[in-house]
């Protein structure tokens, strides 16, 4: 066995679900470091379009990229290998999937598995463990944290949440600006969708562009307060009547007291379709067929997560972080845990990298709790704005060419195939 | 009377229409200059919410700022001292309101009159030049140009536009790279709004994303060509099936060959009623129903154009720059004329800033030439890349705080009023 323990092993790393503006400076933190221990990894391999890479065997060779590409995956948003939604079903209903995990790690002979992305994944990564035990075929699978949405259990935050935040409140800041520029003869109120369809973190982010009061945002709406028109329209008009306009944030996931979102309130387009999506539209159809105000809508959508341009220093910090710290667990001899990032103090803001056994950390969703958010229900408390304003503080500018972001596209060049075809389940 | 021209006379400053990330810069640029002068200028008095603070003698002493506030608007987006939209009639309907304008600026011994805007406010400035001659009250009114829809004749672009087009080509780059990563199990077409009721300018713009070919965005709809729902699913359908997925900007006032617009097509909300704007979701509906595919969308909407912390440098440099000029023009005797950037080399981009006079500037829209689009109507030239390219260069990032951009709220002390009130017309 000491022989066999001497020999490096293989790595396997591949991106999950929605992609972030620092999810790829986590993969850079896991290659980078990776590089630095080849008496024990060999060589990294991404999957092609996450999970699926892994299960066609459709391997991304890491080692072919120069190190000038690598250290550039810093600064680069959204997957630079691809990512995908593919949710493997339960050991129970597709041991197939699974096994063909085992096999493609096995003829590869990977002894790593880093899987980055959000709670879904989180649970994948802890079956696969559990399955390569079974199956006798040894593999450390550590889940390296990511997700916007920051709903992930036991860590101060989730990498890519803090880049989002950052973006939300700027955007209200700059946006309430324009309005209250205008508002004398224009606008009255503006409404910003943001992303979030189960928790409100990136519209709560949107309450940092304020010091509460009458300062812009004047309402938030959150997914975990159902959603009362008549409050709400109050609301509005009253901030418009006193100060002059008035500036909403409201999350993507905002719903009815009867759990239907806003956003599915059913419009019907020109050409006789429901058109999905726009929270923000709908509410302003409200406002405007009830108050008679002037109304502006955004929705920046992909925009918001792909903001590399304007990402926060912490969140860059934090995502490289998580992968290099998801090396050294994996060299420590760590399985089936996820590195947390911990917080030491709020301000000054420290944190440190522990670890989460990923049995806890599986299909638990953490969402914004009550105290977070004021008693009304139309924005953040103190305690909130303690938790979220470190996490977007400093800039992390990408290198600049005439005008535009240097993103990094690396080769991705294939790693040679060596087992039969095989079928994704649809 | 040459005692009289001895005694400095006051200035007038208005921002006016939509305002810009840029547009205090042009503010900072004629503030400080003027008080570079003071043996020709007096103070500088601002109006209140654009022009209608002329006309309600609605005074804002800029003396009293400091020279640190000043300087810090140069980084501050949207209108530090308000701006409306107020259209003056012509002096046939209305010609009480210019007259008002004259006795307004008389009362405050004010004989420079700086108008900060885009074609409309060209026009009325030209206007006030006019009755200022015909009433005998001497005043020099200068325009500053302004507008994000860069459609201003004689100056080879409009501040705030750079800006703007920078945020744009910016977002699009980021946002393809997110959907390229995700294409292979999500989203397959994404659609970006960009402003611009009647030229493509911000929509063209986008294009500097990619370098053409299969690069994002694989189509822009501009306003100038009349859209055709055929040949626009064919492309879509193409680009998808070829490259995987398909990015497109849509122009907001993209329309029909009968001249309607995509974003008046009447969609019907939830409760009834029609809902307005909006033309990517509609493009989006539009895909799902002909084609299929899953799709995404952006609004920007006030996010593009108050975007001040990714300003365009060249832009920046411009807007203060036009300010300056202004006042130097009318130091030097000028009256109704705008100062004007002239465009002396492409690469590298060299500029010097001229005079335009206002008779030629005023109700002219210039719209994009023919040969900046390609034969097939969905991209850009070689030739409005060379046009482009040098408007977004180079970053001008505001000061941060506590991961905020640090931007300036002025104290817009009012003057003391000396006459009576006047009515608004409706």
């Amino acid at each position: 066995m000491a022989s066999k323990k001497s020999k490096p092993r293989n790595a396997f790393y591949a991106q999950s679900g929605g992609v972030t503006a620092v999810i790829n400076a986590s993969a850079c933190g896991v290659i980078e470091t990776a590089r630095q221990h080849k008496d024990r990894i060999g060589k990294v391999y991404a999957g092609r379009n996450g999970i699926i890479g892994a299960l066609t065997e459709d391997l991304i060779d890491t080692s072919k990229e120069s190190a000038k590409a690598i250290a550039a995956l810093r600064h680069t948003p959204a997957g630079a290998f691809g990512s995908c939604r593919y949710k493997l079903k339960s050991l129970e209903q597709n041991r197939a999937e699974y096994e063909r995990l085992i096999e493609v790690f096995r003829a590869h002979d990977i002894g790593y598995f880093f899987y980055n992305g959000g709670g879904d994944s989180a649970d994948t990564c802890l079956k696969v463990s559990q399955l390569s035990e079974t199956m006798g075929y040894p593999i450390q699978a550590i889940h390296v944290p990511k997700t916007v949405d920051n709903d992930l259990p036991l860590t101060d935050c989730c990498p890519g949440f803090g880049s989002v935040a950052k973006f939300s409140a700027i955007s209200v800041k700059e946006a309430a600006l324009d309005v209250a520029s205008m508002a004398k003869t224009s606008t009255k109120v503006f409404i910003m969708e943001a992303m979030g369809r189960h928790a409100g973190w990136i519209a709560a982010a949107g309450g940092l562009a304020g010091q509460g009061g009458d300062e812009p945002p004047h309402i938030i709406l959150f997914p975990e307060i159902a959603f009362e028109p008549e409050s709400f329209l109050k609301k509005v008009d009253e901030t418009v009547k006193r100060v002059g306009y008035c500036v909403i944030v409201v999350s993507e996931g905002a719903k009815y007291a009867d759990g239907r979102f806003l956003a599915d309130a059913g419009t019907v387009d020109a050409f006789g379709h429901t058109q999905l999506g726009g929270v923000a539209p709908a509410l302003a159809s409200l406002i405007k067929s009830n108050l008679g105000y002037k109304y502006h809508w955004a929705v920046p959508d992909y925009l918001q997560r792909a903001a590399r341009h304007i990402a926060s220093k912490t969140d860059v910090e934090q995502a490289y972080a998580v992968g290099k710290a998801a090396v050294e667990l994996a060299l420590k001899g760590h399985n089936a845990v996820m590195p947390a990032i911990v917080r030491k103090s709020d301000a000054p803001y420290k944190w440190t990298i522990g670890s989460a056994p990923l049995a806890k950390v599986a299909n638990v969703e953490k969402k914004m709790p009550r105290d977070f958010i004021t008693k009304d229900g139309f924005g953040i408390t103190a305690k909130a704005r303690a938790y979220l304003a470190p996490l977007i503080k400093g800039e992390d500018y990408p290198p600049y060419k005439d005008g535009l972001p240097q993103y990094v596209t690396l080769k991705n060049t294939a790693v040679a195939k060596k087992l039969p075809a095989f079928e994704l389940k649809k």
